[in-house]
């Protein structure tokens, strides 16, 4: 793959999400050379993919090209490449673009939508992972509003305003909080003729509460809030199939061209190296690692972020799939992996709660951190806090920032845009 | 196609670029009902595509929703729509979305890139007329370095890294200058692997200057910018074909996997109603239109902007092709337009020379005003205003107009995104 040989040692990261991205700045630097793979060239923030779909913000807010994070770093290859099997025994990725020996290998591939094995919703629904994905997402609800105004069947016109949105986690009840603000506060402006009463956003989920992993406080102030802003809310509902036109659930069946899919996700292992044998684990397509990240049974390979699964007696499921734990492992990595050059012992994996957060709509957040929990007003000030702060790490420019608060608050942003029209399987 | 009948009588306008969007705006509280149509949901500010396209710009700065310009007009219709015939006897506009009848019919359909009827050239070539023209170039432009640096071959490294632009008018010399500036500024610091050296950025053209519509002092002075930016300009050259491989030209064959095609325009006809027959006009596919741009020998149908040749004696082959020409043309036909409905006469177009800007890079620019002639740093310094004015007036916010400058004068705006990979015809 054309990467000069050196006398260090090689590490190969495998994604350029928050867990191979704060590895691989991390180990800068170090005694090793290291080569960052990714299929894009660009990391996505993701916590904010939701803003991106929903017209509030613009895509070039929330990527970031991986080559300029990592401008100057010595011994550093970065290549866009797509993984396609890994030769243990050899220690070789192969890729697209050829092969790559390792020293050390670091899975940070991430997550992905996990459908449940239902094909058809797969074919009709919208994920909500990528970039690609959120613009599809801005361009088809724009096309459905369009569409809207010019057909003559009242039927068809509430098929194409209805969103339903399948799970109530974070991205679920985000996404639906900024679907009801985009209702209320710009659609109508945008097209004045149709009657906005009739679009109805619903939040599906098969549990009994929103946001599950949260506190029983966040759980029912984010339901409140949601309510108020005129999502309708449905609990206990399992989706069982959808042909573009029609959602067929256990409670029914409700009418929507668009099915936004938030019902959880499954990691996405490497062709090569096998998944685990933990029941829990192998549900999620995550790789169990021990405390210093290793692949169990698998020699110098390690897994962090959402692929991987810490799991103890405290942690049956393992961490959470959240940015700050991948940010927390990607740290703890360069460590060890710094500690193994220097032939000192691994330190054990701490993870530190930060807490949780979700935000509804403006003013409306829920905050469980790890002193207090709050909601309201409060939160959603913390939650703005949070990400800005996150988002300005990683954008590093005052306008940005200031153009991202403008965006956020005002939704005054003009990137209502059908830039690639989405193409629908009819 | 669902617009509500009207006592007033209705103007449909084709096309929301300068020439559509202006007259739209300057007919609000008019006495006439206003139908807008065009392809997209959003208006492009054209003079800006080179900078998306290379990286300085991202494509949310330049395009602009059309629904929110004309939130709260009163009986003003907006609708996405790809026109496909008009019935000039029965007055009957035939889109994908259904008929619609007028009363007055406005042709604002722009222009089209010229490939003088070589096929093979329009198929291996990137255009530079649209938003997705110029995403498709910045991702292709990303995506040749990628892959040159992964290539074993020496020949094939030079191909991917090489740059050809045919066509040395505005477009041309703007990108052959960002082009230089990015391999300059970016591109070594995001590669440092490659040797950037090898990367030859070429202008073709058959004339024997560049910007030829523009004065001698200001062609020449351009010419020694882009030299001085190391573009290597070739004169008095003809682009015979490309396999997207090779440029074989009347002079020699060049070896360039990307060919940027800004040889000239050709108007947009709209089906159903027929171009004239004056030689020149038919040349460029552009309407004869008398001084009130009323179509020759059609009755109740004006058109503006490119699409436009008012040709007289002063001026054999029309007004130029231009943002300001077009924006004048709007602002005349609305003014008619209301004379019209208020019984009073048509005032004939005069068209007033805003004169001509170009800019190749950092203070190098050309200026041909009204008053005077000016190169350099002041021409790019009114360059600057001029295009900041306008895209204030058409963004309408200071954030974004600082996020612009600070952009453009930095090229640190981590937009060199590969969000939809092109896919190149093999």
């Amino acid at each position: 793959m054309n990467i000069p040989a050196s006398d260090k040692k090689r590490i190969v990261i495998i994604g350029g999400g928050f867990a191979g991205l704060t590895l691989g700045k991390k180990l800068r630097k170090s005694d090793y050379q290291v080569v960052l793979l990714d299929r894009n060239n660009f990391h996505t923030f993701q916590p904010l993919l939701y803003q991106v779909a929903t017209a509030g913000l613009e895509p070039d807010s929330i990527t970031y090209p991986i080559r300029k994070v990592f401008q100057k770093y010595p011994d550093f290859y970065f290549r866009m490449a797509e993984v396609q099997h890994v030769n243990t025994t050899d220690r070789i990725v192969n890729t697209n673009l050829g092969e790559l020996e390792y020293d050390y290998l670091v899975i940070a591939t991430g997550a992905q939508s996990n459908f449940f094995g239902n094909s058809q919703v797969e074919d009709y629904s919208m994920p909500m992972k990528s970039i690609r994905d959120a613009l599809d997402l801005r361009s088809l609800l724009l096309q459905n509003f369009e569409d809207a105004l010019v057909t003559d069947s009242i039927e068809e016109r509430e098929k194409l305003m209805n969103v339903v949105i399948v799970g109530a986690g974070p991205t679920g009840v985000e996404l639906a909080g900024a679907l009801a603000e985009l209702k209320a506060r710009v659609l109508p402006s945008d097209y004045p003729d149709l009657d906005m009463s009739r679009m109805k956003i619903r939040l599906l989920d098969g549990a009994d509460k929103v946001l599950p992993a949260m506190s029983g406080a966040a759980s029912e102030e984010s339901l409140h809030y949601l309510e108020k802003l005129g999502v309708e809310v449905q609990l206990g509902v399992f989706v069982e199939n959808y042909d573009g036109h029609y959602i067929h659930t256990n409670q029914g069946k409700i009418a929507a061209r668009t099915l936004i899919w938030s019902a959880g996700v499954l990691g996405n292992p490497v062709e090569g190296i096998p998944l685990g044998t933990v029941d829990q684990q192998a549900k999620a397509n995550r790789y169990e690692i021990d405390e210093y990240f290793r692949v169990k049974g698998i020699e110098n390979v390690f897994a962090i972020g959402d692929v991987a699964s810490m799991v103890n007696e405290d942690l049956p499921a393992g961490h959470p799939m959240l940015a700050s734990v991948a940010c927390q492992q990607g740290v703890y990595l360069a460590r060890n992996l710094r500690r193994l050059s220097e032939e000192r012992e691994f330190v054990p994996f701490k993870y530190q709660d930060k807490g949780s957060l979700a935000t509804v709509g403006t003013n409306k957040a829920v905050a469980d951190l790890p002193g207090f929990k709050t909601q309201g007003m409060l939160a959603w000030y913390i939650w703005m806090f949070v990400h800005l702060f996150l988002l300005i790490g990683f954008r590093n420019r005052l306008v940005a920032f200031m153009n991202w608060v403008w965006a956020y608050i005002t939704y005054d942003t003009g990137v209502r845009l059908i830039i690639r029209p989405f193409q629908r399987r009819e």
